[in-house]
């Protein structure tokens, strides 16, 4: 049978369109993009080709903002290490609690070896910032904020867009982990306040190896990497072109299928969804109900371990994960779900465009055999529920008790 | 007519059974090697295979050994930038003036932000360091020694195992950038004092934007991109999977090349050297004529600019370049050639194993005529030099005035 991979968060499929316009730069124009005889002229078109597939998925004003790196966590850091370097008279970041460690490793660290004030903006049960806590935390002090722009966990999306307007009135660079989100929702740059973007290309059917930092013109930056004068001293070292072109053609065809993105991609999420809490009960969505990435299902399971459910789908073929799959491996509980105060196992499904309806069938069709394995025989197996509500019958805080039904 | 690429030390064409080996895992064995599902487990096996084909070809002692990297540059960065977070009490670093930008730039970064100070070991005309200068600068306050273990100009060796010995007497840390070396001479890390290795894919016919930092174990070492828990915590980001795959395929096929290496591609280089320096006078090859790489040959012309010569070879098919790929494009001399006092325009052919004779006698025939171009019809041309002697005769320090001859 066709393995089953919803785990697109961790990482997707290279789209074998992708592979293809690599191809050349490997063997044929492999030369190095500084080289000033042929071999590496013909590279440097394809380099600001890339840049301008990119701009357009991304809606930057300018293509040369566009500086190519190793992936996500490398933007991430250079970002914030930038904004220190050119701002050295404010000392303090502002994040937020569920960053990705690509950012929150990094500001404990500067933290621990630095005089870095670190500010770490709560979430409430959803998921979603706390805004006056946010307010309150800005000050000239700041040297940048970083706040994602939506949550790898449970998709959960940020209104990053008001929230670097408020960076802005207080001359805070405004930098935003977008890995989870470029090519999944519309986007454009140019029209927003903010400063400085991360991408990673593995995580829209690009390779691996290769991401993207976007910088506003006008905005300082030093570069992490330091030597050559590659990338108009932005990033050091012999650009990596085949992962270049690969993620520009990733970005191209990613804005062709945003579309397809938020709808029919949106819509299996949501069978699948629907189909769990129908079929199995006490079960709830965690997250945002209404600002929530459309690939994204973060389903939590009273009574289960959160590896439990991944482990067990896994030897019927179907990839999963608990948490990201940078922290899966290890034993710690996922920061995001602990900062939401989601106590019991949760699972993260998540889509791309080569899912299909059959997909979600499988799933379906073995998740309620799994989940009462897993919870044992004890007591007796509360009743589903009917279809009716269930879309809005998310993991809540105060009053209401959807979670606990 | 087919182009020929003498370019090799700036990038190499990768090896089609590197490509052949790395397509599996940009759309089949796609998966994070960080996940826990059988999408990640495959990949995990794929990476420590290129371990030990990595291991194979550097003789390190262990493959987890080795962290792979974006490529030389960032290697070099983590290596220099870890040994002063794990030393702190140790405050200077000691290198060369002929060290790639990677380690130089750097340096000079950390010379302006931090308390460091930098000792830069001067060389003499023909490229070999100042072993006094060297003990000189060695003490107890030295975190770390960076000194590549050949030049990428010149090609010139330095005596790194025993350079290494005495780093150690003074108990810092001994790091060489080998990107140049590695799968172009025998190595055997493991019978050295060396504590860590820079390399890069794309300079052996592997891919770009790969590369690895050999940490021998027992030493202590603190990732510089900061994020998720991948490869034990020395490398945060997303493996580049198909990257490394390559990388490890590209180390397997420089094992297998290593004899042709160092001696058929040597003799094309050689031949390429007697045929200039005997058709063409006042010519000399730079660098140590005892300690060089056996692939590269650094020419200089006396009465030419550095960079007319590649200008006009590249109007005929012809891939070379004057000083590194990285510092060509901008006007700036080489820092390599300055410092050994060459005061005339050099040229560099780089060969690697997919270069023959016929890619000799091209560049012998087209040579005469280019450099007479260059240099005018001003004065009479000195007559050339008989085959005999020509192989000893490099632009020498002292009384030997070859150069000039
Ligand atoms: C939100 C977010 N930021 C950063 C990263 C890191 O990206 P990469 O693994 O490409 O370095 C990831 C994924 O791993 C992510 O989901
Ligand atoms: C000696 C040396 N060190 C470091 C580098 C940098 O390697 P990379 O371009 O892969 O970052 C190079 C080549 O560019 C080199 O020749």
């Amino acid at each position: 049978m066709r393995p089953v991979y919803l785990d697109n968060n961790a990482t997707t499929r290279v789209d074998p369109d992708v592979v293809e316009a690599m191809l050349p730069y490997f063997t044929d124009q492999f030369g190095n993009p500084s080289s000033a005889h042929a071999f590496g002229a013909s590279v440097g078109a394809a380099m600001k080709k890339a840049r301008r597939q990119l701009q357009a998925l991304i809606g930057a004003q300018f293509d040369d903002e566009i500086t190519f790196t190793s992936g996500g966590t490398e933007s991430d850091n250079a970002a914030i290490l930038s904004a220190l370097e050119v701002t050295p008279d404010r000392t303090e970041i502002v994040t937020s609690v569920v960053e990705h460690p690509a950012v929150l490793t990094l500001c404990a660290h500067l933290e621990q070896v630095r005089r870095v004030k670190v500010h770490r903006i709560p979430v409430d049960r959803r998921g979603r910032l706390d805004l006056d806590a946010y307010k309150a935390a800005l000050s000239p002090r700041v040297a940048i904020v970083s706040v994602m722009w939506a949550n790898n966990e449970t998709g959960t999306i940020f209104p990053v867009a008001k929230l670097a307007e408020l960076a802005k009135e207080i001359g805070a660079l405004f930098h935003t982990d977008a890995v989870q989100v470029v090519g999944k929702l519309p986007m454009d740059l140019k029209s927003t306040a903010i400063d400085m973007m991360s991408l990673s290309g593995h995580k829209l059917h690009g390779p691996k190896g290769i991401g993207a930092l976007w910088i506003r013109r006008g905005v300082h930056f030093r570069s992490m990497i330091k030597g050559g004068h590659q990338q108009h001293d932005r990033r050091a070292g012999t650009e990596n072109t085949p992962g270049i072109v690969g993620l520009g053609t990733a970005a191209e065809l990613a804005l062709k299928f945003l579309d397809d993105a938020t709808t029919r991609v949106k819509s299996l999420r949501d069978r699948l969804e629907d189909g769990i809490l129908q079929r199995i009960p006490n079960t709830c969505v965690t997250g945002d109900p209404m600002e929530r990435l459309p690939n994204t299902a973060n389903i939590s399971f009273e009574h289960t371990e959160s590896d439990g459910i991944p482990h067990l789908l896994n030897r019927v073929g179907i990839a999963c994960s608990s948490g990201s799959a940078c922290t899966s491996g290890s034993m710690d509980p996922s920061h995001v779900l602990s900062a939401m105060k989601v106590p019991h196992g949760a699972v993260r499904f998540s889509f791309a465009r080569d899912n299909n309806e059959e997909d979600v069938e499988r799933v379906l069709e073995v998740m309620p055999a799994i989940v009462e394995k897993l919870r044992g025989s004890t007591g007796s197996r509360p009743r589903g529920r009917s279809p009716e509500g269930v879309r809005s019958d998310l993991c809540l805080s105060g009053k209401r008790t959807g979670c606990r039904s």
